[in-house]
């Protein structure tokens, strides 16, 4: 049995050998998962261990596979992606007088694991005892490193009082448990994908069977003699010893696409310079990369302990999957887990990048221009949908659609918009205009493209979007769904002034008063939520039966109210709001950030911090299966979207920064930084003021409305008159009440 | 190469070896079939030949296999019923001084093929050469008896002047070609199906390895003498002798399901009955039960002797189909190949049960028990679906779905309706009172709360059933679809004065004048025609392109206006059809009959005429891929429908009969027969005159809206003013002119 110990502000710590039984070996794996956006590993025991999801995830390194479908239909892809478990150089396995170092014999007297979010290690720290009664003391510290994108390490000490044996490998095609079928998210799995090219003491090269990609894995070791065995898939170094080993680990990897040139000689080079500095040079940098985003990033949140350890976990792993971004894309899980078979979706740019281009833009060109890297595949795809421009898929690694279930994938053209609309902010809140002429314009163009040929104009003069499916999706091919006209108005716009923008259709129930999330929706039958349900609805209710009726996932003329709150008055707001909670079932993990913002821009401010827990909460302290298969990278920015858009009401309409700030009643101060233009905003938020600092250039921005203009290393502080907590309108099922720890 | 012959009344006659290359094997297969409803016989030749598809279809003997799908939804059907090659009792094969007789080989002098539509046989006429030269002479004559229903013979006649050998074989699991993995329609195609029970010289008894399904086949043959060997899988009688070798091969099949007690002393019972009255006896029966028939169905067209043959044709097919249903369904393909994996769907409620009804009524009761004998899966998927009631499969062998797409499967609720308005057609027809007890009730009640569950009253007091999937396939999960309210409607009145009914919308598109298919249809983006276009569009474009643009794949309004004509005036119907007639493409066989009707409705009559020659000449004399995998069993019942209801102007709206009659132009008579009630009334319609004559009682009609009664054993005879020939609204593709052979 394990637990995660009670919040810190830097660190999350493990208390316990993680059990399989409740899920909490799959979920720490994923929570306590090391990555540099190149290279992910899962934090796997070391020594093998059963129940486990053996993943060292190399970013687009991905075997093929073919999509079977009962009926088949025109434009249905025939072939998927999925990301594959690379050359693993995490497992140690340990012999104690002959016994194996296995948790689940003997005694563990104490096991610890700790994520240091500012030194970017994972440490494991047990005290076991052997069956035979040897007590033994083991510590290993990991770290994928952030400056060198091919390299990861570990530092191993084992003490005994015994005869003890450690073989530390390099295995490629170890044996995975069989995949989950009961869930439709669940990933496939596959058994190996790796064919032998290569192999000697250093360096395995393999290739991956029906993709081809070649990847190269080197490996070596420091600090202690030892012998070393090859097979075509393994690399295996022993060490004996008397009383303890200790030594260090240097892997490194290059593979095709991602970290090019996976030759014998470049994988060589990567981990020898690694050996060469050491153990300790490779920590000390990693500190140094880790220190400077935190300097551009960090949020302080002073009052609720869990939430201020939750925003950086959260924006930690948002880092581990975006950095160095650009060969290869974000993926909805990171490289923290195989869920969504390794693919991005629309959440990368919708959430993801949201926060990375306040905060670490730096990532934000580069995976933009993955985006742009793959509009000959959106092309090719825009044709095949009789579309003009690009139409990007619903779910990719390298580019194809790979999308098994259209109604609810390929259907969701806002996809473009998202895209469109990410490149935009990352454009206002940079200026970087080489990524414009590079490659921004032409996904602004291609896209603008595809509402173009989509959008039709009624009798009266009215544009429409037909047959589409917006972010819920539990409404599939509608008409006019108003966060994807809203967006493709914004996309459009982006080129002048448009007539088409001008023209589309906003749908609006004069009758009831709200819009519509899509043409007739307020007019479909009500979800019976007295009947009692099971959650997600998804697992218990036909598609057929949820499409038809006013029952939401996730959050979509919400969200539309969020990102385009310029086409909403607040009275409107507040309407729609109190009308779709009633509705919304938070079936989705991008759904209660966005709650979070609107519900804090209305004045539900504890409605706001219930919502903002649920999301920053939602991979590090629930129990059960949640993230087992990897974490929810959206959501970790949904950390950050919650309280830098709503308890900070950070806005960025039409490229213009704007600011309403309201701190929830359990917090009494709130601080973030937001890079603007090459200025460092600092914002401090307590209960009755706000101070704007900005370090740089003078910068300009709305505060409640009003325009500011701050000098570069000048500060200005705004009173804050304390609001009303607006009591929470109905909702079917409202967040769990958040408590603040002692 | 082999042609079918120039149009003979009763006959169809091939001439010259049926070629692999251009589909004439497959499609004879289909073409020249035996059945009898229980027992399907494709017209495979007699020895060994590749590029056919061996088929001995036993109604509903079916295996199950697991649908799989790239992302899972609940309620997706997770397994699905397939039809397999049951027992085969036609393969014999022949050498001849040593060589085996095959056409590939040697000099095939005459080769002919007669389905005698009378008789109800296949003859097979072959003068073939062998390789070494002896002149060969074949005949063999196949009938699958209609009285008898689990018995089939052969008679086989070869003659040479050579040392002469046949294998007669009953053989299980033979091997089957790959399945055709281009195009979505094509069935899975089992291998090996087949487990061994046990096995003697007389009877194979066998059980499908997953549905658990006994099948018992007997085999003897009188005649001559031979020897038997036996295996697992294979009775084979093996015949000797110089000059000629003549015999009768009797078959008897029971199995689990249609024909119980699948035991060896019932098959060999029904074997020996056969064989001791002998073939010649089973010819006089078979030709006894079909005059019967065609004293009841037979359509005379004079002037068309292409079409006159095509509408025995399809009579004749969808008798073989239909005959003695009850045990099991009518399926789409009817036994004649594996296409749809032999399922039944809402065609045969609509099409072939509406040709029953009024021509050989005795089927349609124990098909539409067969209906009432799902009801419970029916009541369990409604209940998975959220609805209440019984929601009735899209596809299906015995009641489950088996549609794994459900856009244009399950959500196609409208195949509810049709059952309930092919219940009420029967009923009104019939007077079938013990039927209506005993199951067509029930079917009603529970279709009628269905609808009640579905639907939903809107805030100015309009109902409307949302998110559904009408007839065409081309347009889902739309709201309102106005052929599924229209039979709704007709379903909720059945039971009584219904509210819902009275209040459910029908959409109008004022601007435009015409009915919308569904909500906002005609305000869709249309098609774009003038680029050019393969057919059928769904192989050529993605449904995301087809489902939101004004594109219809088949008659769906127009299928309203015709069997709820009585909810739209003449002048909708005018404007509605032009309007539809410029949007549909016709990419279903379903379409082209209807089409036909509403043409001759509307004064269309070449229109008319030409639609009708492409629904009766289907199968039968286009070539490629068409009817290969199994005749169109619904549009062998259309050229019934096209002619009746089309030139005949028969309508049976709300139960009473009426009739509009006008003669296309091209033809010189018209005459057709009724059973109402027990009465059958003999219309026959010249160029000026319509006769009615009554067979029986009285019977009440209406001509051209006026109430007559024909006395029993009278007739009435009526002047007809010839109307002009309306020129044909503008088509995307109209259909082919029928020219009519010298």
């Amino acid at each position: 049995m394990s637990e995660i110990a009670p919040a810190e502000p830097w660190r999350i710590r493990e208390v316990g050998a993680p059990d399989e039984e409740d899920g909490a070996l799959l979920q720490g794996e994923s929570i306590f998962a090391l990555a540099n956006g190149h290279i992910g590993m899962r934090a796997n025991l070391e020594e093998p261990h059963p129940g486990g999801m053996p993943g060292t995830f190399l970013n687009s390194l991905y075997e093929e596979r073919d999509l079977e479908y009962p009926e088949e239909g025109f434009g249905f892809p025939e072939v998927t992606q999925t990301i594959v478990n690379g050359p693993n150089g995490k497992r140690i396995s340990l012999e104690v007088g002959g016994e194996p170092f296995d948790l689940r014999t003997g005694e563990v007297r104490r096991h610890e694991r700790v994520l240091d979010l500012r030194a970017g290690t994972l440490v494991r720290e047990v005290e076991w005892v052997s069956p035979a009664g040897v007590p033994v003391s083991l510590r290993t510290e990991r770290l994928v490193s952030f400056p060198r994108p091919s390299v990861a390490a570990i530092r191993y000490t084992v003490r005994a009082d015994a005869r003890l044996r450690v073989n530390s490998d390099l295995v490629v095609d170890e044996d995975l448990p069989p995949p989950r079928e009961d869930d439709p998210r669940a990933s496939a799995i596959l058994q190996d994908p790796f064919a032998p090219v290569s192999h000697d003491d250093d360096v395995l090269i393999h290739r991956t069977r029906r993709s081809g990609l070649l990847v190269a894995a080197a490996v070596t070791h420091t600090g202690a003699e030892g012998s070393v065995t090859t097979e075509p898939d393994l690399i295996r170094w022993t060490a004996t010893g008397e009383g303890e080993i200790t030594f260090d680990k240097f892997l490194a990897y290059r593979w095709d696409g991602a970290l090019p040139a996976p030759g014998r000689d470049e994988v060589l080079a990567d981990r020898d310079a690694a050996a060469r500095d050491g153990f300790d040079t490779l920590l000390a940098e990693q500190r140094a990369y880790l220190d400077d985003f935190w300097e551009g990033a960090d949020v302080e949140v002073d009052g609720d302990p869990e939430i201020q350890q939750a925003v950086r976990f959260g924006l930690f792993h948002v880092l581990q999957a975006g950095a160095q971004a650009g060969p290869h894309p974000i993926p909805a899980k990171g490289l923290t887990g195989n869920g969504y078979d390794g693919h991005t979706l629309w959440d990368t740019e919708s959430f993801v990048l949201r926060m990375l281009t306040y905060t670490h833009p730096g990532c934000v060109g580069p995976a933009l221009r993955w985006r742009h890297s793959t509009l000959g595949a959106a092309r090719e795809r825009a044709r095949q949908l009789g579309m003009d421009g690009a139409a990007f898929p619903w779910r990719t690694i390298t580019g194809p659609e790979c999308s098994g279930y259209w109604p609810a994938g390929t259907a969701a053209l806002h996809v473009n918009a998202d895209i469109a609309d990410a490149v935009l902010r990352y454009h206002a809140a940079t200026g970087d205009d080489d990524f414009m002429r590079e490659a921004g314009d032409e996904i602004l163009t291609d896209t603008a493209r595809l509402w173009q040929s989509v959008a039709y104009f009624d009798d009266d003069g009215t544009a429409h979007i037909a047959g589409v499916t917006g972010p819920d999706e539990y409404t599939a091919l509608m008409d006019d769904n108003i966060y994807t006209n809203l967006m493709a108005q914004r996309n459009l716009r982006a080129l002048g002034p448009d007539r088409l923008a001008d023209c589309l259709s906003i749908p609006y129930d004069k009758g009831r008063g709200v819009h519509e999330q899509a043409a007739g929706f307020t007019r479909l039958p009500e979800w019976d939520f007295t009947a009692g349900h099971e959650f997600p609805l998804m697992l218990h209710h036909h598609y057929l039966n949820l499409y038809r009726k006013q029952v939401v996932k996730q959050a979509d003329l919400v969200l539309a109210m969020v990102v385009r709150g310029d086409a909403f008055t607040l009275e409107e707001k507040r309407r729609n709001f109190a009308y779709y909670e009633a509705r919304t079932v938070r079936d989705s993990s991008l759904s209660a950030p966005i709650q979070a913002v609107m519900a804090a821009e209305l004045g539900h401010l504890s409605l706001a911090h219930d919502y903002l827990a649920e999301a920053a909460l939602l991979d590090l302290r629930r129990g059960g299966e949640s993230g087992g298969d990897g974490l929810h990278i959206a959501a970790c920015a949904g950390a950050w979207i919650a309280l830098v858009m709503g308890f900070g009401g950070m806005r960025d309409h039409d490229g213009e920064l704007s600011f309403g700030p309201r701190l929830a009643p359990r917090l009494r101060r709130l601080a973030f930084r937001l890079r603007w233009r090459g200025t460092r905003l600092r914002i401090t938020l307590t209960r009755d003021s706000v101070t704007y600092a900005a370090d740089g250039d003078d910068i300009t921005f709305r505060h409640e409305g009003r325009e500011v203009t701050v000098r570069g290393g000048e500060e200005v502080t705004y009173a804050v008159d304390p609001i009303e907590d607006v009591p929470a309108p109905d909702s079917p099922r409202p967040p769990q009440h958040h408590t603040i720890a002692a």
